[in-house]
């Protein structure tokens, strides 16, 4: 497979944005739409104080249809109590409204902010007339939930004669505030919400779930699918596929585009004793600050990698047998570091996309985690924000 | 109690520290020594990657005496196979041998670089002569070991005719390259090495066992307690209580001088329903990049403390009734953020202690956590190591 030069949408997909007031000039408020009715499914964050938005999702998705998705940035309704539920279901209704459908078949995110009330007004009147916006480009509906990404992020790819696209906001932190993600996969295949539901638990689990810029979880983490079935049946495997790499691909544009990144990371871990050991490793790598210093001094200071699989306590390694690559280049085996050229190592740390490869020598499983290094505009853009 | 204004060691303990060439000019090389055999008892890094010290340390721990400590900095002796553990053993063998003492009672440390041979050599010929070196002032021995910790750390009080003494090196990384922390405590109380053990984790527990600067274990950290006896018994209780608010105030000292720390971070975790889930909690908010970020910018931006008590996913939390205050002054009622005037807020975050506090409504449980905000100063001291 391999995704379209320029995102498009599949049949019957449109959106459309637009600036409401939230921010001072950039768009704020998105629209997706489906010219018919699509089975859909979703998974969401698992932050126990989830966003108002979350809480209605919950309840909207038991459905399993979905017409459209209506997203703002710029405040989250977190951490809102009862008025802030109220006013998730004001957005749903009033994006319902617009385009002649039912609020229960319509999913709201909203990003921003936590703790601060929604200014519901603003979205119920800035909606009106979105209809008539509606078009084809996925970036524009991309756009408008952008917060400190640095573009606006959409991939489509075939599956058969349908098309997959995916629609996604980065782990960047609100002006700067709270990483969200948001990813809205939308498909012309005919699946129905269990089958659905079942297949983007799998892609999820690895890529959007092996995903962090900075351990911190969202209170608004978004990922959806809709499928509306106006391209007909897919082959179920080669739609999975496709699913698994577009998330696997939006997920490393997201790390890469991560606060203050300049480099992706991503760490794969073979040889565990079972998934979760790997798992376990290969997000401990991904988190430390000493490996995402290392990456972003391009320093070769190798050491931190045993470190950080070493403090992974409950986890089974053969420290005898425990071998690390940078880029391809062994600079650990049998548990010990290697003499190296620390000018080679320099170099392989040096590109912009640094793969670490670590091998715990205790068993046949393995995963593959995804980040990105630690950098002063991480900082900058997280330090202050109500003064900017 | 109170700590002497200036520290001293307890009766029959010295010190020396010298350069003996790991570095290019400041002190590497530090020894401590009791004129008498003491009980001793200490805790290592669970790193699964332990320095060849600390599994040479094991080993003798489990005499449960101690006559002397050698420790250097520069090179840690970690992931250098089974020539590590012997050049560990030198490192005894030529301390014992200048002090007229057995090498199985003294203790070894070595904190830097991971992953390089010791230069063994250096350190033998240089601690010829340590013997008569050793005087009595405690920050002589703390100068020897530090790294980029930015003063020496040494405190002592008085429990009854006894006397405790702290010395230790911060959760700064080396050169700059592996955090480590190294904390000695000498005492003159008698008390067996069982006794001490107990104690001494109990201690732990509640101070150095709580605090993080980064995240990342250091595969070298050595908590120790040496007790010679010459002042005779001590009240246990007192003892402990001396020794838990020297552990503590020690605890706060290095984590205010973490990598580029502007402030001390302390987080008290109450109304937990188990001691588990206090800690699990205050070390999430302690290790939050975007709390941590908060307090680097005095930002009022506290919706982040629930985000990160909620992404604490297997903890109990009483959701509709967590509280939060900042410097005393209460932020977060029943799980919503209060409203609040901002330069109060920026206020208590502009102070060099900050203490956030959070009541979780499910229990009666508590733990406090010890940290420092994170700052350009930390990523500068990680990114680049072999060219500085």
């Amino acid at each position: 497979m391999s995704f379209h030069d320029r995102a498009v949408f599949p049949r019957g997909f449109r959106c459309a944005s637009r600036n409401v007031g939230l921010k001072p000039e950039a768009r704020d408020l998105t629209l997706f739409a489906s010219d018919v009715d699509a089975a859909a499914a979703a998974v969401f964050t698992r932050n126990q104080f989830p966003g108002a938005p979350i809480t209605l999702g919950r309840e909207t998705l038991k459905g399993g249809v979905l017409r459209a998705i209506i997203a703002n940035s710029k405040v989250s309704n977190v951490a809102t109590g009862a008025r802030g539920i109220e006013n998730a279901r004001r957005m749903a209704a009033a994006a319902a409204a617009e385009l002649g459908t039912d609020a229960g078949k319509v999913l709201v995110s909203s990003t921003g902010v936590i703790g601060v009330q929604l200014p519901v007004e603003k979205i119920e009147a800035g909606v009106r007339g979105m209809a008539g916006d509606l078009q084809g480009d996925p970036l524009v509906g991309a756009e408008g939930i952008m917060t400190t990404d640095t573009h606006p992020k959409a991939l489509s790819a075939s599956v058969g004669d349908a098309t997959i696209t995916w629609v996604a906001k980065g782990s960047g932190m609100i002006e700067p505030n709270m990483a969200t993600m948001l990813a809205y996969i939308f498909t012309d295949a005919a699946l129905d919400a269990a089958t659905l539901d079942r297949l983007l638990r799998r892609a999820v689990d690895v890529s959007f779930n092996m995903l962090s810029v900075d351990t911190d979880t969202s209170t608004s983490d978004t990922c959806s699918i809709m499928a509306n079935g106006l391209a007909g049946a897919v082959d179920e495997q080669a739609f999975l596929d496709t699913l698994v790499a577009g998330c696997v691909r939006m997920t490393e544009i997201l790390a890469r585009d991560g606060e203050g990144a300049a480099h992706l990371l991503r760490v794969t871990v073979t040889g565990a004793a079972t998934g979760a050991d790997a798992r376990t490793v290969a997000k401990s790598l991904v988190n430390s600050p000493l490996i995402k210093t290392m990456v972003h001094g391009a320093d070769p200071n190798v050491g931190r990698i045993l470190m950080a699989v070493g403090k992974c306590t409950d986890v089974t390694i053969n420290t005898a047998a425990t071998d690390a690559w940078v880029n391809g280049y062994q600079v650990v085996a049998d548990g010990a570091r290697l003499e190296f050229d620390d000018a080679v190592v320099r170099a392989a740390l040096s590109v912009e996309n640094v793969d670490l490869e670590v091998s715990l020598g205790a068993g046949t499983e393995s995963a593959r985690a995804y980040g990105c290094d630690l950098t002063h505009g991480y900082i900058d853009e997280n330090a202050a924000y109500y003064s900017s």
